[in-house]
C-alpha cells in the first residue's frame, strides 16, 4: 500500500524529496517495502500556489492545514516550514488526527519538542527528526541504535555552518571577521541578521537535542552557555596558528560526576584533531565513549539534498515500522534523570589575550592573580609591545569554570588589564 | 526474560563484552529492555579453560561447541574466533540449531556470508556482523538504515589500522617501510607475517562487505583487485608531500555505467581531503552519494572494547527485535543484481614514477608513449638525475584502466624506462 505524504512548507528542503523519491526510487520503495507519494503541499496562500504551479510544480497544493490534517489517505505529515508557529500548531494537529509526524526544525524540537515527543507517544505515533542536528549527517539515528552499547562521556561537534564557513576563511585566508560575514551573506549561508548563526544559539538548539540521544537528558535552551565567534580578532586567529590550533566554534557536552554540561564556545582545537580538518559549511560529531573511545560523523550541515535525504530516510523509517507493526517508539529511547553539571566539575584549558601596560612585573602581577585562584600556565607569549601596551598570551592547564569566573572577575577589577579574549583550549 | 549468550572464543574482544555489560549495564538494559548474560563460553581446550579459571575469569567455560548448541537456554551465539574454521562450522550448527548469531570474522563472511546469511534468513534469525567493518565504527548499520533513502556513488575507506599506521609513520616521520613495519610489529599491530595485512588483502575482504551494504551487489574477494604499501618507496612519499598529497592505503568502490569496481590501493589523496588527516590505527569510510553529497565516518578500526561496543550494539538489536517479535531479517536487505564494471569505465588520475636514462628527448618519448593512449599530464616533475638515470614523476589527468594496462605494458616494452611506481590519484 502506498504511503502518502502531507507536506508542510514548499521551500529548498521539500522540494529535495521528490528529487530522491525519483532518483533513488527504486532502492527507497524497495526498502519501504512501499510506494511513496506526496499527496498534498500545504502553502501560505493562494499566491504562493499560483507561483509554484506557474513555475511547473504538479503537485495538490492547499492553503489550510485542515486539509490535510481531515485527508484520511495521508500517513505522514513532513514538516518543513521551520521557526516556531505555525509549526508548532501544524504538527500538533498532525499528531491529533494520528498522523505521524517527520521534521526538520530544530528550533521547535529543542524548545518545544518535550511537549510533542509526549503527544506522539501518547498517540502511539512515529515523530521522527534526523534532519533537524546536522542536516544530511544521520547522527541521532546513529546514537539512538549503534551507541546503545556504548556510554558517551562527552560529545564535540561542528555544528554551525555559517560559522564554520566564517572561521575557515579568517583561518585560512586570514579575513577578518566582518569580511566573512559580508561573503557569508552575499552567498547566502548567512542571514541578514545573522545573530543566531554567529552568537551561537543555532549550535545550543542541537545541543538540547544531541543531549537527548547521547545522554538521556533533556535540558532547556538556557542550560547551554552559548558565546558567538563575534569577538574573534585576527591577532587571535594567528596565536592559534602559532600555538598549532585552529579556531572552531564547538558545541561540547560533557557529563561531569555532577551531571551535564553543555556549551557553544569559540574554542582552539589542536591542528592533529579530527575536528580541525571540518572545513566550510561541512558539520561534524565528535564522539568519546567508553567503548568506541573516539568517533567521529562528518557530512553536511544544511542544504536541499542532504536535509532531504534525512528527511527520506525517516520516512522509510516509519514505513517499515509500520510494516512490522512497531510503529509508535520513540525515536530517542534513552532517557535519565536529568542532572545539570555544578561549574566546579566543568574543566578545560583555557587560552587568554590580555593587554597590559607595556612596563616591568605586568607578567609577576598576572601570574599572581591567576596563582591565587590555582591556575597554573602552560604557556605564555608576550608579544606587540609598542611602548605603551602589551600584549600577553596565556594558555593554562585544565581549570574549571568556578575558577574561570572567579579569575576573569579579579582580573576586570585591574584597571591596567584588559581581558581582549578568553577561550577554551580542547586537548589532542 | 534474560538474554543469554553463548560466547565462541574469549580473546581479546570478547573480554571487551563482559567490561561493557558492567560499565553501561544500565542503559543496555533499558534498551534492550532484558538482561544480558554471559551464559557458557567454548574455548579450545581444557589447558585454556584453566589457565582461564586460574586467571580469575568466572565463566562456565565449555571445550565442545556441542554443549551450546544444544542448550536450549542460550538465544545469541557470538563467534569471535576469526579465520574460517572451525568459526564457520561453529556458526552453521548454532543457526541450525535456532541460534541468532553475532559475528566480527570479516574474512568468513566475505567469503561464506551468503551461504551463512541464506540460511539464517531460511531459519528465520538474526546474523549480524557490524564489528567486521572498521571495528568501532557502526558504518554497516549506519548503511542498511539511515542510508537508504540515499543512492551510494562510490565509498572509499581507511580500513586497514596496520597499514595506516606504518604510512603514518612514513609520511609524518620519514620512516621506511621496513622501520614501519618492524615497529608495528614490535607494538602489536603487525602480525609476525603480515601479508594480509600489508598487500590489501584484510581491506579487500572488508570490500565485499561494504559492497553489499552500500551497493546491494555481492561481489567475491577475487573481484576485488588489491595492491599493498610494500612497494611504497621514501621517494614515493616525499613527491606525494611536495604534490600537496599524503599516502593511504584506499579502498574504493564505485559504481561505473556497466558495474561496480573494487580495488585496494595505494593512493595519493590530497591533504585536505577528510580521508587524509586519518592517522594512526584510526580508520574512516567516505561516502560520496547523490543525496548527502560527501559524509565520512571515523573511529578505531579494531581493538578490544570498540569491537565489543559493536558486537553489543548487534546483540541488543537481536533483543529489540525479539522484543518486536521481528526477528529475522537480514541485516542487510538491500539487494540488487551483481554486475561487474568493465575496465574501460573505471578512470581516475594516476601517478608514475620512472626512470630513464639522464640524456636527451626521454621525456619526449615517454610523452610520446602516454599520448598513444589518449593520457594527457597534468603535472610533470624531473628530478634526480645523476648523471646515468633521471627519476621523471607524472601525474596525469583521468584514464581508464584499460588505459592504464596498455601505457603499463608499452612502458615494460621499452628496456629503458623502468616503472618505479603508479598510485591512484584522488580528487579534492
Amino acid at each position: 500500500m502506498t504511503i502518502k505524504l502531507g507536506l508542510l512548507g514548499f521551500g529548498t528542503v521539500a522540494s529535495g524529496i521528490p528529487f530522491l523519491l525519483e532518483e533513488n526510487g527504486e532502492k527507497i520503495t524497495a526498502a519501504a517495502k512501499r510506494q511513496i507519494e506526496i499527496a498534498k503541499v500545504l502553502v501560505k496562500d493562494d499566491e504562493e500556489k499560483n507561483r509554484l504551479l506557474a513555475a511547473g510544480h504538479d503537485y495538490h497544493f492547499v492553503t489550510s492545514i485542515d486539509e490535510i490534517v481531515s485527508d484520511d489517505s495521508i500517513d505522514i505529515v513532513v514538516e518543513l516550514m521551520g521557526r516556531i508557529e505555525p509549526a508548532k500548531t501544524f504538527i500538533t494537529k498532525a499528531l491529533e488526527a494520528g498522523k505521524h509526524v517527520v521534521s526538520a526544525n530544530k528550533d521547535l524540537i529543542a524548545s518545544h519538542g518535550k511537549e510533542l515527543i509526549s503527544l506522539a507517544q501518547e498517540k502511539q505515533l512515529a515523530f521522527y527528526y534526523e534532519a533537524a542536528v546536522a542536516g544530511g549527517i544521520p547522527i541521532l539515528r546513529t546514537l539512538a541504535n549503534s551507541l546503545t552499547s556504548d556510554k558517551i562521556t562527552r560529545i564535540l561537534g561542528v555544528l554551525n555552518g555559517t560559522s564554520n564557513f566564517m572561521l575557515t576563511k579568517m583561518v585560512d585566508e586570514g579575513w577578518s571577521y566582518e569580511d566573512a560575514l559580508k561573503t557569508a551573506q552575499e552567498l547566502g549561508y548567512a542571514e541578514s541578521d545573522p545573530t543566531n548563526d554567529v552568537e551561537g544559539i543555532d549550535a545550543a538548539y542541537k545541543a538540547v537535542i544531541l543531549s537527548q540521544f547521547g545522554f538521556g537528558m533533556t535540558i532547556c535552551l538556557e542550560d547551554v552557555t552559548h558565546k558567538g565567534i563575534s569577538t574573534i580578532s585576527t591577532d587571535d586567529v594567528a596565536v592559534a596558528q602559532q600555538l598549532g590550533y585552529v579556531i572552531k566554534l564547538i558545541v561540547s557536552i560533557e557529563e561531569t560526576p555532577s551531571g551535564l554540561f553543555a556549551e557553544v564556545s569559540p574554542s582552539f582545537v589542536p591542528k592533529s584533531h579530527p575536528l580541525a580538518s571540518v572545513n566550510g559549511v561541512m558539520n561534524a560529531v565528535f564522539v568519546e565513549s567508553i567503548g568506541i573511545g573516539q568517533s567521529m560523523y562528518y557530512g553536511p550541515g544544511a542544504g536541499q539534498k542532504p536535509t532531504a535525504t534525512s528527511v527520506v530516510a525517516d520516512i522509510v523509517r516509519i514505513a517499515r515500522r509500520l510494516n512490522d507493526a512497531t510503529v509508535g517508539k520513540a525515536f530517542n529511547e534513552f532517557t535519565r534523570e536529568t542532572t545539570i553539571a555544578d561549574l566546579s566539575d566543568v574543566k578545560s584549558r583555557y587560552y587568554f589575550a590580555i593587554e597590559t601596560p607595556d612596563k616591568k612585573g605586568q607578567l609577576l602581577r598576572l601570574a599572581e592573580i591567576f596563582n591565587a585562584e590555582n591556575i597554573s600556565f602552560e604557556q605564555v607569549l608576550q608579544h606587540k609591545a609598542n611602548g605603551e601596551t602589551a600584549r600577553v598570551v596565556i594558555v593554562t592547564h585544565e581549570m574549571s569554570k568556578t575558577a574561570l569566573a572567579n579569575v576573569t572577575a579579579k582580573l576586570a577589577d585591574v584597571v591596567e588589564f584588559k581581558v581582549l579574549n578568553s577561550f577554551k583550549v580542547l586537548g589532542e
